[in-house]
């Protein structure tokens, strides 16, 4: 099990804003969340992104050679750098050194190194990213899965989405009974593709699963879901727009607020409200997916990611960690007497 | 081609508010927008949904019997209900008795209506619906299709797409250049789910289409694409989740500033500008799709539609007409030769 204190391993290299803005994160995460921060990379990098006045004894640097480029091959160049900064990262969790990784990188490769050198949990073929998204209902976030590790999806791949949503909004969400829903294009049941069509048979028929019924897209955000599965196309197309919209929102929030007579004085009144609204819009706040179905906490962080996010997705890991929710999901596929813990069909070969 | 006075066939029994919403909406179309106004229903319920202050006499009604329910299956009910409203109103097409046709009834009926009585235009295996949204810059809307009219799609129909899209963007947008873009998870080639990545092929080959690349989830609304293109199961996701969101983000609004100490005086001082912001934010009524590729202007509603909404696609109708969109799209494949739109490709068989 490792120690109480977790122990996050920070891919120091990878994104667009690496180092500096990915070790500024991992210290403010080691700083303010009692969590126990390994930066992984180039150690000269590493230490030239830091200021002078920073206390570099507390910091521990694991260093690695290379990192994996946007355009490469995942399979291929994790192969040929078997020291990239990705690699070094989940060998650390591997080996029981780190309970989770962060990284910002190429999230394909990510993802690819968690398989090869984790591998994936009982029952589940395809991990799958899952983004918290807030909704209308104030401390009531949904998970949304795949947002973009399974391009093309089965049947059955979604249906262990569902399965690995409903642990997470459970026991790091702390959701007593989740509401699952499928993301598509009408409530009926008989609306949608053939991908939508056959998963909502499978997950009709899966008593393991809480699920309600379809989702369209206006109920995304709506609160009256907490798990949304989809395949990870349409997962990724929907979580890009839906942070460029919140962007989009407060840029006019910038724009209108301050005009006028009036508008400075009103604003500064306000700033404490303004800043839980831009808590409640922006991405930024919210840190990165969570590769789901792996053998170890994996958060994934977006390629723009400044620290903030790279902060608080330590904090989503320690969260994940804290929660146990590895062991949960592992526990509760014992129970089930390691029967797969979706169903098998013949509609899905 | 009829008069040069736009005469637009409404379906006065179709959507969730019909007739009353509807006729409202029409009546005030054929006030401001000098178009001719059919509408098409059940004479007694569109008499009796009129206020009486309102002069019939320059109403024209074209009696139908029934509609085409939502939970029924489109190609049958239209063949049982021969005189239901939204057949009636393509026959007026198919008559030359109108020039187009605004529907918020049931979607798949109404493209199954046109496609069997209008039929399609040379060279298009399948029409698309086409939403068109505000972005980033003023001024410069984004053409979306599909949004819904076909949920599962070979890449020749997205290339297809393309080519209507850019039609409709140059001539009734009237941009001289539309850039066609690929709605994907990745800017590089290689991204993208299987009907992506041939589709990504096709339209780079196509010399028709001014192809500039993929559009991520985050470029939809920046502006930087005048025509995306994807199948009607992402489109219809995404819409339905950009209609929601502006009343999600104005929700948070509504509870957080008035929030505090200082929030209801902060909240009093910026209240015009907080009704500009609304203003900005609250772009749910923009009236409807194009269905683009039958041989005729139909526009289709949302089944909330309420009057605004059918003015707006009203006057939707009107711009296509005016602007004599299928004769240009008609032109355009005769100079090619009666070769077809699109390329021809072993790959998609």
């Amino acid at each position: 099990m490792g120690s109480t204190r977790a122990r996050i391993a920070i891919d120091a290299m990878g994104g667009d804003n690496a180092p500096a803005e990915i070790v500024a994160g991992a210290l403010r995460a080691q700083e303010e969340l009692g969590v126990e921060v390994l930066l992984v990379g180039d150690p000269d990098q590493i230490k030239a992104s830091i200021k002078s006045s920073v206390n570099l004894s507390s910091l521990r640097i694991v260093p690695s050679e290379g990192t994996i480029e946007m355009h490469e091959e995942p399979l291929s160049a994790l192969r040929r750098k078997p020291k990239a900064s990705i690699n070094v990262a989940m060998d650390l969790v591997k080996k029981k050194e780190a309970d989770a990784v962060v990284s910002a990188g190429h999230s394909g490769a990510a993802m690819a190194a968690a398989l090869l050198r984790l591998g994936r949990l009982p029952g589940i073929d395809r991990p799958a990213i899952g983004a918290v998204l807030p909704t209308l209902i104030a401390g009531k976030p949904v998970i949304i899965l795949d947002v973009g590790a399974n391009v093309d999806c089965r049947p059955k791949f979604l249906e262990q989405f569902a399965f690995l949503g409903t642990m997470y909004s459970q026991y790091v969400l702390g959701v007593p009974d989740p509401k699952v829903g499928l993301l598509n294009i009408g409530e009926e049941d008989c609306k949608g593709n053939e991908l939508a069509l056959r998963t909502h048979q499978l997950l009709q028929k899966n008593s393991r699963i809480p699920f309600i019924g379809n989702a369209e897209g206006r109920d995304v955000l709506s609160g009256n879901f907490d798990v949304i599965v989809c395949d990870g196309f349409v997962g990724n197309v929907l979580l890009k727009f839906a942070e460029a919209v919140g962007e989009v929102a407060l840029q006019i929030l910038r724009e209108e607020l301050p005009q006028g007579l009036h508008g400075k004085v009103g604003v500064s009144l306000l700033k404490p409200n303004l800043r839980r609204i831009k808590q409640r819009m922006d991405h930024a706040e919210h840190g990165g997916g969570l590769l789901l179905g792996v053998a170890g906490v994996c958060i994934i962080s977006h390629g723009s990611s400044q620290a903030p996010s790279i902060f608080n997705a330590a904090r989503l890991a320690r969260e994940a960690f804290d929660n146990k929710v590895l062991e949960r999901i592992q526990s509760r596929y014992r129970e089930d007497g390691q029967q797969s813990v979706v169903s098998s069909h013949p509609i899905d070969g």
